[in-house]
């Protein structure tokens, strides 16, 4: 299925955010306890991630899960 | 797995949000393309719901995704 334009928001602002606090996918996948993989597949709109996720990667980017969209 | 805090707000925002509408989870999960069970699986913050599902709830409550979490 097509990514819908929230999911390609939530992807760039997700990229955009962890380059301003200048940590790898790898590090913000440890952080938010997910796979750096799985960080560049939502970075790339590839994942159609869910809300605990959005959750788990707002908290690791220290921003509110409102901020990711 | 416990829903997160993200999770319940979004159930909540979007059972205001349909309530305020004065609208009917079937007709909400009609506008969104999901079951009426799925509707009351996300008030209630049963299911961690995907952004694409997201996108789809936001648009059918005529708000941004933003306004829902």
């Amino acid at each position: 299925m097509k990514a819908t334009p929230t999911r390609k928001q939530l992807g760039e602002r997700i990229r955009k955010l962890r380059k301003k606090l200048g940590i790898s996918q790898e590090e913000l996948g440890f952080r938010a306890g997910v796979h750096r993989t799985y960080i560049g597949a939502i970075e790339r709109a590839e994942q159609n991630v869910s809300i605990d996720t959005i959750h788990g990667i707002a908290k690791a980017l220290k921003v509110s899960p409102k901020d990711l969209l």
